[in-house]
């Protein structure tokens, strides 16, 4: 399993350039770590990984910290080492916060945790990667989000939800998998890019995951916590919210029965004494088939309340999920609007959640898709503790068969002003926790990994799983950055390749949208599947999921004045401007409005000569990145470059299945011919 | 299993008509059956069985032929009974036939052969059950079809492929089932109604299944075939094309290469040495991905050949579906046309078949789907045995779920003249060997039956199974003569019942054909699934199944001059008729023809107006079937009372998705509007 594409972004290549290389082997000549805590020896076990690699020399580690070149460690033992300057700025910083100085003598890497200091390993051993100067360092750096996490979809039969990977690697056919090589690498990968919590269980919990948190599984379960343990990542359970009647032999799980309360008490305890820091559960209540407290005639904050006072005497939290909707909707009900959903049933319980308990928002008021405004439910509920989620999968976005960096989606979404304090008031800001001063927030997203060779089924795929990472951490990096960074490390310095590959990524969310559903209206994809076009896939469907279009016009009219109204949920200057068709941006007006097909677009392009035209270049586009990948051929070695050489032509056919039928679907009902009169079906 | 909705149409039920009863007790008084066949020793069961239920008498059965009232026997056994005239009749007809006969003193069952004992039998119960006077008989009978079959499309693992009655009798978790009393059962109510052979396994033969023709699975087939045989049933398999590389350690299937050839030469004697009646191979070859001789640039002779030779010495038979077609196809590509398939691959093979060879062409050109013309295919190539194939099971139309009685639909295909030799040549008589004089010939159906406690899903739907032996035993019966039998054998005599159940069968297609795809352009099913609407679902599909709906008008244009030519695969006056606008019916419209949504039909309305007509008035329909069935509430057991019902409630949802959908997509589409103004959303 040590091959380049296994490697992801941790290659510790050799590095050729001698002068770069010289100033480094001096420096690793005494390395001296201190501290046994686990984590620290996480990063000394790196330590030894990647020096040897890429300087090409012997690595000797030692305790001697004054005759050590590389001194690294937590704060507490290293106390004598760091100035008065020093010390205030570590005190300034979160206890994940870290900072690298080099004086004349040492370079010194001091965390104010052991994860830290991990973290600080990890910061120094990237820019060896990039080949940065190191000796002039004076970095202090530490997370913006508390939460970091990532979801993962993975059922106890070894298949994933939404997963485009390969199987499970923590389950096949109803057992944990015994040699845990590959989860130990993922919790390495993870605490690369700052990674500080996992649940590992689809939010789905089927009939035998539901017996995780029993003795039946827990052993396992605390092994795996073990490994995550060791690279800082706290581990979370999804749980049923039956568990009481599935699990135990209750017949309620109504959470103001005493006995249920008590249940989960004990359940709580039990699953304690297992893992004393176990961080605690994700919910998925009533959503989509999945259990819940309407159940029994209660709210999401009875649901959730009830759990989270049996978490709270062990520090627990409980993660629900604001994905709820009506999935049984009438598509001859105009009047239902699953985008108003989450506001909808969670806004009016604002203050009602005890500390513990953080709400996870989607981005969209959707679903995951190519485009959609973002969540007026984010932020909007001062006193309740909120996390936003990403998708790092690409459910909607390609499937890991065709390109899409979607680092520049999360951007506009965090860089959202929600004006819910008046102007700057970002989405960044607020699940930093800024704006209200949660206790808890943050991130959270579903993984994209699994057990093939290359873990994320595209190798260039690999970039959202790392983007996610380094953005969360530090939400005012560049795409672009990100994205050098990620090229960098994963092949190499050569110019060509960067290049290439930057432009490739940074490209690859509008050539998806492109040739997709139009101006943001959304779905048209396979039902179920969710992969390749289906026009009215969902259009005449329970899950609220639909576009209207008819011989005359396109979209959903989610106004105050004649729609869902659904606008109304955003502040202003927001709830003007999506009203507003003059104002409302073009890659968001079939979500906010029904226009004609022949409705002029800011762009001077009508309606329906955009989808053609968006349509035909998506394809072309897709053409470009095949080009563009091929002149790497002798660049980037063969097993990667044959893997995303053969993604990139199943794109091209998805691209052209997408190019013809909405245009054939778009012209045979508009009747109105495509002005360069190329060819419709 | 012994309950009245298990029984189907042996219900045997107590006859209360004292008049009546006294005369079948009088008859069955003293009661000889000779012979000791098989098949009269199952007749000898049946009427143990039957008598004492009905008559409420016990039974003995001697051989003592002159105090007999009732004499059974097979007629060599029966030759001093039988008058010149009597035996003269015998002669006259096929080894399946029978005479009834009744003088002053005796009522005598004789038949050509054993089997023809047991139909005979079975023609008398019948009548029985029907309270028919059985004192005067006159009966020849003999059946008009010499192939008699039905197609299992059963899994080893316990599926069926378009099985809508639960799971197979045959087998589960690809072990065969060991209580065989439901295979036995099945076998005599396939006797009951005629039914001569049945293949048992999927006609697509999966991995597991390709090794039923090998040792490790020939013991359990035997002795199936053994419970078949004793019915008079012949027992065929379904077979891997590929057998040889995937059974024997051959690298080809080639049908030109000699190792090929003796390997199925041997494995027909292996076959033959367990079951010396086998009666041969079904084979879907090159077909929906199915291995086949194209592989090795052979074509269908040459590949059914191969078998046939193997089969010859031991009188086994290959059964060859035609349905073969480009299952890849590109949507975007008009001149392909699917319905064209089957008789441009096999039409120009005519005369290059073995006589052991007989294709199994389906009812229609695309795949039995609601309406459709009649394959031109049958009756097309003169020189080679052909075999018509309908489907039982409600594929398209309607699972089991919806009531759709399809004799109706049988019927008018068997009718159809082809004028392939003048008026008069009808599939009818093509099929029963008449017109081209085939070796073999016949009708094949696939089976809706599975392992539910009413066998097939809607107890209604029991009529089908009984419908189609009775149907293709005697064409001439008519769908009421049919429906009668079959209500009053199955619910008893009561006239409301029989009445009501009449009128909702015979009006069951009808109703069907009206709330889904209009005017014969089929499909707009769920993919996959085949039930429900989704009107687009195939449109951009690689199946070769469109609509070619614009904002304009609708259908495929399968004309000589403008289409495909499909039109041309007919006879005249057909040709002129389907090509004619003015001349083709209304039910195939949009099979033949794109039309304008205001093109007016033969009935004066619009095509427009009809759609929208015929979709409120389908769904009404079934508010009618409902009512109507409500009706017997107190005249049918609660167990199929509650079945049927609740199978009338889904199909009322059903018939509600259905004409909403396609009404709103027509309306969307062309702007039209609904003259009576009723809610399209």
């Amino acid at each position: 399993m040590n091959s380049k594409k296994y490697n992801m972004w941790l290659q510790y290549q050799p590095i050729t350039d001698s002068k770069t290389k010289e100033q480094y082997q001096h420096l690793f000549d005494h390395v001296c770590v201190l501290s046994e805590g686990l984590q620290v020896q996480a990063a000394k076990d790196e330590v030894h990984t990647a020096v040897p690699q890429m300087l090409d020399m012997d690595l000797t580690i030692t305790e001697d910290i004054n005759n050590s070149k590389i001194v690294i460690g937590n704060k507490s033992d290293l106390a004598q080492l760091l100035d008065d300057n020093q010390q205030s700025k570590l005190a300034d910083i979160s206890d994940e916060g870290f900072l690298i100085v080099s004086n004349e003598k040492q370079l010194i890497i001091a965390g104010n945790s052991d994860v830290a200091v991990l973290y600080g390993v990890h910061h120094l051993l990237r820019r060896m990667q990039l080949h940065e100067d190191i000796t002039r360092l004076s970095v202090v750096e530490q997370p913006k989000n508390q939460f970091r996490m990532l979801n993962q979809w993975d059922n106890f039969d070894g298949s994933i939800e939404r997963g485009y990977s390969g199987r499970s690697i923590f389950y096949q056919y109803n057992q944990f998998v015994e040699d845990k090589t590959r989860i130990k690498d993922y919790a390495r990968f993870l605490s690369s890019v700052g990674i500080n919590a996992i649940s590992i269980n689809n939010v789905n919990v089927w009939e035998e995951e539901t017996f995780f948190i029993t003795k039946k599984y827990l052993p396992e379960i605390q092994a795996i916590a073990g490994i995550f343990r060791a690279y800082g990542i706290t581990l979370y359970l999804s749980i049923n919210f039956a568990s009481p009647i599935t699990i135990g032999d209750l017949h309620t799980a109504d959470p103001f029965e005493e006995d249920v309360k008590n249940w989960w008490k004990e359940k709580a305890k039990e699953i304690y004494d297992y893992i004393p820091d176990f961080g605690g559960f994700v919910v998925k209540a009533d959503s989509e088939n999945r259990p819940g407290p309407f159940t029994y005639d209660r709210d999401h904050a009875d649901g959730s309340n009830m759990l989270a006072e049996a978490l709270e005497p062990f520090q627990g939290k409980v993660i629900w999920r604001c994905f709820v909707y009506n999935h049984l909707q009438d598509w001859r009900d105009r009047s239902t609007d699953r985008a108003r959903a989450a506001y909808d049933h969670f806004k009016p319980l604002d203050g009602r959640f005890h500390e513990n308990v953080i709400l996870q928002v989607k981005n969209g008021p959707m679903d995951f898709q190519v485009r959609e405004p973002v969540s007026p439910l984010m932020g909007a509920m001062p006193h309740t503790n909120q996390m936003i989620e990403f998708q790092v999968a690409q459910e909607y976005t390609g499937q890991q068969i065709d390109l899409c960096y979607l680092i520049p989606q999360w951007k506009e979404v965090l860089a959202f002003d929600t004006y819910l304090k008046g102007e700057g008031t970002s989405i960044e800001e607020i699940v930093a926790g800024n704006i209200h001063h949660y206790k808890y927030s943050g991130i959270a997203a579903v993984s994209n990994i699994g057990d093939d060779g290359n873990w994320t089924g595209n190798t260039l795929a690999q970039a959202n799983l790392y983007g996610y990472g380094r953005l969360i951490w530090n939400p005012s990096l560049s795409s672009e950055q990100i994205a050098q960074e990620w090229i960098e490390q994963t092949f190499g310095m050569d110019e060509k390749v960067l290049n290439t590959i930057e432009d490739m990524l940074l490209n690859a969310w509008e050539i998806y949208e492109n040739y997709t559903a139009p101006l943001g209206v959304g779905w048209m994809v396979t039902p179920g599947v969710h992969y390749g076009p289906n026009i009215d896939g969902y259009e005449y469907a329970k899950w609220g999921t639909y576009h209207f279009a008819d011989r005359d016009g396109i979209g959903v009219d989610r106004t105050k004045e004649t729609g869902t109204g659904y606008i109304e949920q955003y502040q202003e200057p927001h709830q003007t401007i999506y009203n507003d068709l003059k104002q409302v941006p073009d890659e968001l007006l079939l979500f906010f409005h029904h226009v004609p097909y022949k409705y002029t677009l800011k762009s001077g392009k009508t309606v329906i000569q955009h989808i053609y035209d968006t349509h035909f270049k998506g394809f072309e586009q897709v053409e470009w990145l095949i080009d563009q990948w091929n002149g790497l051929s002798k660049h980037v070695d063969s097993d990667r470059f044959e893997n995303v050489k053969a993604r990139l032509e199943r794109q091209l056919e998805n691209a052209k299945e997408w190019r013809d039928q909405i245009n054939t679907y778009f012209y045979r009902k508009s009747g109105i011919s495509d002005q360069h009169e190329r060819t419709i079906y």
